[in-house]
């Protein structure tokens, strides 16, 4: 059995069949085809009847196409799709995708032609992703194989974070939240059932790539838990790992077997191992969206000291009572600011300003106001992160104060994370700021979590190292 | 000492007189009037020199004013509000508004400005809202006395909660929650430093008030702690009351005195309180509008099992995961379905759906199979609650399925709660929802948390009728 490591010619093939292919619209093998289009790529349809498919010769079956294809896509319904797989294994395409679900989560015929599925990596030097597999987004190769509406527009610039889903609809919302106000994203792989390649192999290769700086998962099960957790391990020193594992209580662990037909493991374990191996747990989609976002883009901190700016005291004080709430994440606090800090907080600001931490600028503040206090924090050594709470509702400020802030996020290791809501106008200030490298959430509670996610980090590294 | 608990010339005045009014673009004297211009009331602008505002005759003090004026709004700086406060009350104005800060918040001065407006309700027969209050706003009545931007088309058609905050920026931000995917709102009050009028006043007012389904507090202390939890008691056996209050920690508690110049009161004590008298207690305004929203719009559950539908595997799994986790809010558990049931959701969709809940009904679910399974679980007598994870993003699901849901959510009394996400359409899928009655959310944590809220408020009630 060979077992190439290597994935290169999955994620980044010179050329490309598409079993399915069809000028049919709307169907699966339209979608994957045209997209496919725009990737520069050498591209081979194959559809039993079409001669020509989107101004591209077709192929009329497998046997028919040329040697040496990287990657095959199977577009086609479960039982076609196994004979497809078998003939281009038979072929010598290395890397083989299968979108169609109907196999071991849909009942004892669909758990024999997955069987039929695993034979073929033990006997042909193919390696299969899938079946029942989003496909596979990796916005710097222009590869996109993913059929249903993803917001691709937002994503195409690309950015750090591999994402790897065992769930087609969980990854689908996952990208809907990257291209709104998210991360930019590296790569996204739909695992599927996860009949040959799992998690581990995408651990193991997205470690070593060098545009990846941040690794998320969503699982249901482990295929080789143990492996997995030996890989994470030194990983984790260079590269935050976050996994959300579904399936934590009776019913959930109950649903992931109907769901993909595999048993979830028990719940404590995982948590227990997770963090002595170095991997953060989330608990749903948002929260693996929100860490995969300030993990990728922010470094770890260098402690847990929370210093919070505001020009709204009411959010003030509901930011200090979440800070200093117990969570089993990681520990925050406040931090106990200088007198020299807060000399120059009353000095660029008011008087009256509440420079205690939080710190209160009042409604009246200015944007000049807002970063001048910023500058302040910044300077002050009893500060380990600043979370500013930007609103754009008062009439001092405005969205220079966003310019503002990039300007003092520029200047500093210490990460600023911004807080800002505010109905409509939330996505296009949270966008802005992204661009310009600075992490923001538009709720209270998200942005105090996502601090605690990056003093996670702080603490796995620190252990990690300390283990040595 | 009179004490009108009737605010109706509050609300709903016949005149208005707008101090510190002016035809100069920005400042707040030119924003409230303006906004005051579409209340169909009869206004008096005061200024010490215009004689014309926005075609309106100006009058040059608060002594110049016909008598029998309902309500003053004075949009002044501190230390001259407290002479036109004085000035209004010995007019027999019976209500006034102070918009200004720079009081108690603001150091010794501002606390003997703000000793000097306590005197005034004392001595005169007038009530103060305020100082440092944002203003009132009442859809129904056309009353909008907010200066700043608070996105009131959206807010313009109403609702029932009413919504009571001592701090401006929550409200604002409130507002535009509420503007954007949140609740309908019957009226919202910013309290400020409540000098006089404060949170009992509304409590009794707004439980009264038949427009009302909901009362909604942000408080960060307590005037009159005692007298408002008696209050509350037989209150919340009609209408749900919410509080959040904050300063739940050291810092937090610290925080509340510089922001409000109030002490925030020990917490623990706050929080065994607020059950034992029937109020559901949140912790930013986040939950305050979420738990709004569900409150305000569906009756309390008959009980707490709840069946999850989907056709997204993994979200069934994270739900389920949510749904069995203990909170000490109230604990939900998930629904046995009969075998009835089960039969008819196969029979509805696929053969090989997962019918043990949370029902998956795949992604090759149509907009048919989704309502029929909704169907049969509504008629599963040992199911209380349900929730709809609600996508558009598969090719059998189209925006029609919001309309198939609705008219399943017509024919029943059970909870029917929608979660729905990504990306760009999510606002605009819940807005069309909640305007049909029906209520949902854009994160699963956030939907399986209303969901517990209403289970919370269903035991509230149930508590309350015991006690008798």
């Amino acid at each position: 059995v060979k077992t190439p490591t290597e994935l290169t010619k999955l994620f980044n093939p010179k050329s490309i069949a598409v079993i399915g292919a069809t000028e049919t619209p709307r169907k699966v093998g339209r979608i994957v085809f045209e997209q496919l289009k725009g990737s520069g790529r050498k591209l081979y349809p194959v559809h039993h009847k079409e001669l020509q498919i989107l101004q591209e010769k077709a192929y009329q079956s497998v046997g028919d196409l040329p040697d040496a294809i990287d990657l095959a896509i199977i577009t086609i319904a479960a039982e076609k799709a196994v004979i497809a797989a078998e003939e281009c294994a038979q072929k010598g395409i290395p890397f083989i995708i299968i979108i169609a679900g109907g196999f071991a989560e849909s009942g004892p015929d669909g758990r024999s032609l997955e069987e039929r599925l695993k034979q073929i990596p033990l006997r042909y030097s193919s390696r299969i992703l899938g079946p029942n597999s989003l496909g596979i987004f990796l916005p710097l190769e222009k590869i996109d194989t993913i059929f249903v509406e993803h917001g691709d527009k937002a994503l195409a610039a690309g950015g750090g974070v591999a994402c790897i889903v065992q769930s087609g609809s969980v990854g689908v919302e996952g990208l809907g939240y990257a291209s709104n106000t998210g991360f930019g994203m590296r790569a996204f792989v739909g695992l599927g059932n996860k009949c040959d390649l799992n998690e581990t192999d995408f651990l193991t290769y997205f470690a070593r790539d060098p545009h990846t700086n941040c690794l998320a998962f969503y699982l249901e099960n482990f295929e080789q838990g143990r492996q997995f957790l030996n890989l994470a391990k030194p990983i984790a020193l260079q590269k935050p790992i976050i996994v959300l594992k579904a399936g934590s209580t009776a019913s959930g662990t109950q649903a992931v077997a109907s769901h993909t037909g595999k048993l979830a493991g028990s719940d404590n374990v995982v948590t227990g191992a997770f963090r002595q191996f170095g991997i953060q747990r989330v608990y749903d989609d948002e929260e693996l969206c929100d860490a995969s976002k300030i993990l990728s883009a922010l470094p770890p901190t260098r402690g847990n000291r929370v210093a919070v700016l505001t020009g709204a005291g009411g959010y003030g004080v509901m930011c200090a009572d979440y800070i200093e709430r117990h969570d089993a994440r990681a520990q925050l606090q406040m931090a106990v600011l200088s007198e020299e800090t807060k000399r120059r907080i009353k000095k660029a600001t008011f008087e009256f300003s509440a420079c205690h931490n939080p710190v209160d600028i009042t409604a009246s503040a200015t944007d000049e106001m807002h970063a001048g206090s910023l500058a302040a924090l910044i300077d002050d050594p009893a500060v380990d992160i600043i979370i500013s709470i930007s609103f754009f509702a008062t009439p001092g400020i405005s969205s220079r104060l966003q310019d503002l802030i990039v300007e003092q996020a520029r200047r500093t290791f210490k990460p600023i994370i911004i807080f800002t809501e505010y109905g409509p106008f939330t996505d296009a200030h949270l966008k802005r700021f992204y661009g310009a490298g600075v992490v923001g959430y538009p709720s209270l509670s998200r942005t105090v979590r996502a601090t605690r996610t990056l003093v996670e980090r702080a603490n796995i590294l620190k252990q990690l190292r300390d283990i040595g």
